[in-house]
């Protein structure tokens, strides 16, 4: 999907421009594992981690991993394979020798009369057994090891996934005409409501960091219309929960000159068309070592209305439902689930969230009183993603304001957008996260996040 | 560069997948201004932002403008004149006309027979002259209006650079075997020093904003190898300059198995080089309208040791400079002046800074005490980008630390990457604002900075 840069030419994975002068770098010096069955019958270089040492009487199997993968090399020198029993795991080192083909090595393809020397070592035997297929430690040891435990292939595969996911979700956004904006994470005032928002000191003065860029992105349809923002926001969430965590990546997109919710939900289905086709095309590799089928996505997403929803629930389940003003994380389950066994979707949206649910600046719905033109997605049966048709008439926003018995002086900045005229607009954030967790078929969220903040944690 | 998702089609500037079978949205209802030359002799409909009025006797001549830039609309009728005279500028607009050929209009057409009616209105004039080519009002006014002055066509130039930047900044990367890291901006000490760090209440704890993503990116090269984040950082600065703000976003490299600093220094290049190509092909018009040379990139950027640039400085200007610690803005500038007239590059790369005044994590430099194997970019001869060869031993990172006074149990999350085995590395960080503003040739670095953030101003 993408090209190199002009004028250049990737050599041994990385770039040198004709125009560069220079000697060629090191980083050209070396091969990676998954270029190693392209090199058969050739002299290599590989370097990388120790991943396993399996040593019989007369011959070393050396596992080694870089980014790629891992590769066998096979040492038969008695006085390298006494030095290599000395060195500890996941020591940084160099392999040389010959690309040979054999059929029973991992991939076809393992290095021959190889010699091995370390070039950053590992101080101490690992506390973790990285050669594992599955590592067996609890999530808090394995939080607490992040630099070490993420090394491990499966541990680091939903984090491929997730770069991926990024790449697919700015690529359609940027090739359909929306400017990519970044906006300010320290805040005057809190953006949503006063609650589970973080407090910092800023210089002599309070401030507050953002709990979405809500106020910015829709400000910036004002100026280029389409616009979105990759970053991160911060909620201080009491809870301790497998769903919650303090810090995550939103992918926030805000359209204007929508006819209304409609249009937003019709740019949720590409978007999320997209980043799924962009980890198929780009972390295959990550998606088959986790086991994990994506999801197909066949037309519109299926939908039901906020009340339709409950009512479904309500009969099917016998709970008291219908009239509750959000949904449960079981009612939530229910429509996962009924979105899959009927219309074969991991993906359902609900449509319609009561007013009192939703954030002042939402639209209410046209003759349904009490609701408004708003949307979630669940994925898999949890809320992925929250949408929906904002306000943007100026009288709407104080109307909606003084309602909420506020001063309207203190969203003053915010008001100049529609003040000074805003279309109809709309927008949606999806969580990073949340997302690659469901990809990946994690149960908490804490395995999709590189380093994860929560009431209890705050390291590494 | 980028194509469309699978199965996709654009459609009048928006996406609408063949599987899709709802009715086409609103969105593909209209025309862009840009798209008014390709509909001459069409009835079109276009949507935007009344910019502009100028009305003769017989004859209004309309301004409209949206995404995309301008467009004329001729106005005949008495009624609808008069009624547009009533109406303030910034109203958004809807105009349903026929796209008509004449030479004499902005961009060869312009729409006749027009209806114009009012979509959402602006409540009042706004406070800014918005069809003046140029702004007059100060910069402090024009940040406190800035949901209004960033609609400027020259204001928000700046930005639409800047998405193509980043567009060019990931695609390299992503093209060449880097991953896509999300690191937590929430972090529990100071990453580089104790200075200029905002402090957050975490819950019950205390804790901090990250001041970049160092030490989270190199421990990440322990799992990818080559990684870069684009993120906010958080400085409190305690000076008001026109280089500084209290949080940007820094385009953060991190490349493991390198030689030294200098292959960093290459992938800078070509980093660089692909950010300006991204900006040659997407921001054409912005690059237009600001009346802007992008830089030219030929060959390797001109580069100094640290010392020889000080050595020319005292020669040339008699200046006390040898010996210095660091380099001064006055230095910085004189370097800059230099590479322009000696080598035509507006990039020069100083390398080799004192051990002194880089962070404990720099690489010495082999044979030169005291310095280290580091180095700024200085672009029109302003800092722009900070790098350097990374220590990798873990002995090496416990006596750096210990020599500081300071305890390696702060360090010991950090530490963890080394102690398991790290390859030798080094990486770079770019400010984004400051790149921007020197593409855009402008002079403050919140005039590239949507919100910007400094000791005074917190808001919008």
């Amino acid at each position: 999907m993408i090209q190199p840069p002009k004028d250049g030419t990737i050599h041994n994975g990385f770039i040198e421009t004709p125009k560069n002068q220079r000697q060629p770098s090191e980083l050209a010096h070396r091969i990676s594992t998954a270029e190693l069955l392209g090199n058969v019958g050739a002299e290599v270089t590989l370097k990388g981690w120790l991943h396993h040492v399996r040593s019989l009487a007369n011959v070393s199997f050396v596992i080694l991993r870089d980014r790629d993968g891992l590769a066998q090399v096979v040492v038969d020198d008695p006085a390298l394979m006494a030095e290599i029993g000395t060195w500890h795991k996941e020591s940084v080192v160099q392999v040389v020798g010959k690309a040979t083909a054999n059929k029973v090595a991992p991939n076809g393809v393992e290095v021959h009369s190889a010699n091995i020397s370390v070039i950053a070592p590992s101080v101490e035997q690992p506390p973790v057994e990285m050669q594992r297929p599955e590592l067996k430690e609890t999530l808090p040891m394995l939080l607490d090891l992040a630099p070490l435990s993420l090394r491990h292939p499966k541990r680091r595969a939903p984090f491929e996934i997730s770069s991926s996911a990024l790449e697919g979700f700015r690529n359609v956004l940027l090739s359909n005409g929306f400017t990519e904006i970044t906006t300010p994470k320290i805040v005057q005032s809190a953006t949503e409501s006063g609650a589970n928002v973080f407090k910092i000191k800023y210089f002599d003065k309070e401030a507050y960091l953002a709990q979405s860029p809500q106020f910015y992105k829709q400000t910036m349809v004002g100026v280029f219309e389409r616009v979105f923002e990759v970053a991160p926001v911060f909620r201080a969430e009491p809870s301790d929960t497998v769903r919650h965590i303090a810090e995550y990546v939103s992918l926030d997109c805000e359209i204007g000159f929508i006819a209304d919710h409609t249009d937003v939900m019709r740019v949720v289905e590409t978007v999320i068309g997209s980043m799924i086709d962009s980890i198929r095309d780009r972390s295959a590799k990550a998606v088959e070592l986790l086991g994990i089928q994506l999801p197909e996505i066949k037309g519109n997403f299926p939908e039901l209305k906020f009340w339709e929803a409950q009512e479904m629930i309500e009969r099917a389940t016998g709970r008291s439902t219908v009239g509750e003003p959000d949904l449960s994380p079981d009612d939530e389950r229910f429509l996962g689930a009924w979105a899959l066994k009927e219309h074969g979707s991991d993906f359902v949206f609900v449509v319609g969230y009561p007013t009192v649910k939703r954030p002042f600046y939402t639209h209410q719905m046209p003759g349904h009183e009490g609701f408004t033109n708003s949307f979630d997605v669940l994925f898999k049966g949890q809320e992925l993603i929250t949408g929906g048709q904002r306000l943007h008439l100026y009288a709407d926003y104080v109307e909606a304001i003084e309602r909420r018995g506020e001063d309207i002086s203190t969203y003053e900045s915010y008001l100049q957008a529609f003040k000074y005229g805003m279309p109809p607009h709309g927008g949606f954030a999806i969580g990073l996260e949340r997302f690659v967790g469901g990809i990946a078929g994690t149960k908490n969220i804490r395995e999709s996040t590189l380093f994860p903040r929560d009431l209890n944690r705050l390291r590494p």
